[in-house]
């Protein structure tokens, strides 16, 4: 059933944003190897503007942490779909997400901040969504922004 | 040869604690892709009970932190068993291990930390765990605990 | 063609270190699962001698990172061409990169000083050495060094 994934993100009333370039150097926003699609580490970003700069524990509150870990899987899905051709059906399943959290060193919280990510993966794609996990608390980030989400999906060749 | 590695359990003296469900959202604790499995990144904990709460160079010393990654890297294994229908050896190898060392910033055994996981793998399953690896130091880790392991390994499908 | 990146490595004047048994414990320096090469994290060391000690915002400057990472990633492609047999031409593509930056918490150029690898494996490999990329800046780092570069390739078996 084509469009399943459309469908449901307009039924969450989600917006994907455009998937950006990487920012630096020519490196790809995503790459194949048989069925396994690997999509780099996405930012909290919309479009080329980033937010969320700052640090879990001094400048960012969980809620904070939570939202910008939801707008990086977003943009996961949005580099997903430009690799899968404009169809996100493709996804047969998320396989495994590395959630890094820019963070003080005190601040232990670190599993929710990525869950913002986790659970936006399991609304849009549902049991499809479901994915093995590492969250690790990262003492910065590419323009110092609070999270960053990669993952690998195995995709319909 | 089935029950090989059960075997090698019992004469090393060591037990596996019940494998865990990941206490927060819907994630998985470990995931199939082909013959590659994805076991989420496991924190030193004995059935639920977190233990090694604390940052290398600052509240543990390298004995405590090669004992959390050990005791990490139990709970992979018993990750593992619970992926494949309780019979360990059906792993043909582990392939990857990513290890997460929660320490100061001017903590530099952070290799040495995670030999505590990559000997145990060594010890239980012979050349089958022998593995590439990456050791990086995290400015914080979910619930302050001192290590986090997450493995790929490769299974009889 | 047979040699192909070698004639590259020649022409841009570069000379791979012999490549590095991991220093700790019985780990392996690569792995292969199918036709994907798991690369351990490589630190940036010519033949045993570790350099770029430090950390990027306190005692290491840009230039200097990007450096480190460079010859962090000429020493994933030693080690790609120990386990190809000394064959790099049978490298079909790199597949991800993970970079991890030592850096202080207010260090916001990470994926810059990554770039220091990703720019080489494009010099050397081309297209082929285009890949998916994930930078995470680190509160340490083994032996304290600068920068960890890991990698996966898809190659010929």
């Amino acid at each position: 059933m084509r469009d399943r994934i459309e469908k449901k993100l307009k039924e969450l009333e989600l917006e994907l944003p455009r998937p950006q370039k990487p920012s630096v150097a020519k490196i790809l926003p995503y790459s194949f190897s048989g069925s396994l699609l690997f999509i780099s580490g996405q930012l909290p970003q919309w479009e080329g503007d980033v937010r969320f700069v700052g640090k879990l524990g001094v400048d960012l509150d969980l809620e904070q942490g939570k939202e910008a870990a939801r707008l990086s899987a977003l943009n996961v899905l949005a580099q997903a779909k430009a690799a899968l051709g404009g169809d996100l059906d493709r996804i047969s399943r998320i396989v495994k997400v590395s959630g890094f959290v820019n963070c003080s060193p005190d601040f232990a919280q670190v599993a929710e901040v990525v869950n913002g990510a986790s659970e936006l993966f399991l609304h849009v794609l549902g049991g499809q969504g479901a994915h093995a996990r590492v969250a690790v608390g990262a003492a910065s980030m590419p323009f110092g922004v609070a999270v960053e989400i990669e993952a690998i999906m195995e995709v319909l060749t």
